[in-house]
């Protein structure tokens, strides 16, 4: 038998959503693991400009004027000269799962030498389940070769679906602009061969440079908010996607994946750059972190869409008072809502509809 | 400089506890790593037996007539026929660190074919902090070549006290006996280059295989109950230890890491022998996970010797009912507090110390 599916995994099923204010040749390099899929890029800054898509790739493409013109007024909770601006790929895909990568992030190689499709393996992340309510300390016990440990209460072992697969990054890591300034030259190079579950509970810092995830069981709660030109802040729009994201998944008993696959990610942003944008947020986290680590969603929030306007509320309620910011950044994930069920109304009807093991644990 | 430092870390900090019924050939290959160190057998099984121990080796060896001589009617708390009886090593000791190995366990190869030297590894992770309240994608944060990743905290990136190193076994991994059954070939060939923080809140199985700790932060939560000899129940005795152990650390603001470092784990035990220790355990471990993710300590348990008592007084009133071995279990682990504040009594006479961050987390 051969080793290489004949049709890629979940080819119709999938976008590949990709922020960008360059022409995209960083994609040549993924050819042969992304031609098969439908690209949305997402057109960041001057719309004017056009950006270059290499040949034979399949994809929709949308500057701030698309997004004005699809959006209308609600087009405010979308960031500019941001690359939180990727959510909206999310808002218009049709598909059941995204991916999502930046352009400064290439194939990377396994310690074999091999190249890694990192998109394959986000899917089998996303297709099997996830551990969130007790560690197995040999990692996914759904991976060849290893299950659950002696100890493991056998009524745990079907595990939940996975909402969320977090890759990770060789080379250049995701730090913070204090830690790359103190550390500049460091980089990622150890591979570490795992997946794993994000406990219950346990929030996490969600980069958004190589994620994917299932749109339907959680699309929603990738907002990423209002970050860059007009905004006291930037990167802390995957950051905040996040917390809000894990929050959700806790509530409605779905997993969230870390670990491989790995990407390349070639190199690092500026960091007194990176300062200027982050310098409110280094301070704030300190209270946001306590704020997610206590939100509470009540039992009838049975829909993604119901526990996102919950906690905006609480946002508001909470947050309003360590910055007037966090009272538009409420204001706009309530508009995110609405504009998301605008662009995905479901089939019956029903505005939102119910999960099927909406349940909490 | 050398690379490898002239005196063992530790050396004489530390004490190494091997449960056995057999010769101690296992230390052979172990000679270069263990030798400077003090080791405590604890013979389990026909007293009358004598266990060969290596040339060259310093060790204290109990076997079970010394266990009654020293425990005197205490002696009821430590099992028989079981290497539960480890833990007896652990109340003798007089050393701030253990680490506790099985005699089938043995020098296990990184990816590069490098002999791998758990203890200075467990050394390490003992060492350095832990990370419970945040997850770090980029796992152990303080290892050379990672750091926090952004969006961690920068209020938590101190840490707490590590006093749990929990390693991991290549070859034969660590299934309960269904496991075994099904899948009698499988070998964990898997090196996971992780060291990580297990969350608050987040129980694991932990498993007594190849396992540190920090005497003075954790000892008394380290009992491996009753198990063997006359008990209705095998193989949950590390487990047993590890639940109280977490639920512990979580209150007192300490860590536990899992992770590397692996030992070559070189014999699978009988599965139809397991089967028959562990079945009970199966069916009450199903009880048991609830039980200990939902026990809440009250805030004047500031040392682990309170803590310990009172978790045994909720194992009395909230699983006696599950089987009346549960009222023996508690009785014994008050049995187990006596004699450890006995055989360690504190400098100052005061009968438990309290530890200098006991405040909650």
């Amino acid at each position: 038998m051969a080793t290489v599916s004949p049709t890629p995994l979940l080819k119709d099923e999938l976008d590949i959503v990709i922020p960008t204010i360059r022409n995209l040749d960083f994609l040549e390099m993924w050819r042969p693991f992304f031609q098969p899929y439908h690209l949305i890029i997402v057109q960041d800054g001057d719309p004017s400009k056009t950006i270059k898509v290499p040949e034979g790739f399949d994809y929709e493409l949308y500057n701030r004027n698309d997004i004005n013109r699809v959006l209308g007024p609600k087009a405010s909770c979308i960031s500019f000269k941001d690359s939180a601006c990727r959510c909206f790929g999310y808002m218009v895909s049709k598909k059941k799962y995204i991916y999502t990568i930046d352009d400064d992030c290439f194939v990377a190689k396994d310690p074999s030498g091999k190249d890694i499709n990192a998109l394959e393996q986000h899917i089998k992340n996303l297709l099997c389940p996830s551990t969130p309510f007790f560690f197995n300390t040999l990692y996914d016990p759904y991976r060849d070769g290893a299950d659950f440990v002696r100890g493991y209460p056998f009524s745990l072992r079907e595990g939940v679906p996975t909402a969320v697969s977090h890759g990770l990054w060789l080379n250049i890591p995701d730090y913070d602009a204090p830690t790359q300034l103190v550390k500049p030259l460091e980089r990622n190079t150890r591979y570490v061969d795992a997946i794993m579950t994000i406990p219950k509970g346990t929030l996490f810092p969600m980069c958004g440079m190589n994620l994917a995830f299932n749109r339907e069981l959680i699309g929603p709660a990738m907002y990423f908010g209002l970050m860059g030109d007009g905004q006291p802040i930037g990167r802390y729009d995957d950051m905040w996607a996040g917390w809000c994201t894990k929050v959700i998944c806790d509530h409605l008993g779905l997993g969230v994946k870390t670990g491989l696959p790995y990407i390349w990610h070639s190199k690092a942003s500026n960091p007194f750059v990176n300062l200027k944008k982050e310098y409110k947020g280094i301070y704030w986290q300190e209270e946001l972190i306590p704020f997610f680590q206590s939100v509470t969603l009540p039992k009838d929030c049975t829909t993604v869409q119901k526990c996102y306007i919950e906690i905006s509320k609480q946002v508001k309620a909470k947050l309003g008072k360590v910055d007037d910011y966090f009272n538009k950044l409420a204001d706009a994930m309530v508009t995110w809502i609405d504009a998301w069920d605008e662009l995905n109304p479901s089939p019956s009807g029903i505005k939102s509809a119910e999960l099927p093991n909406g349940a909490t644990k």
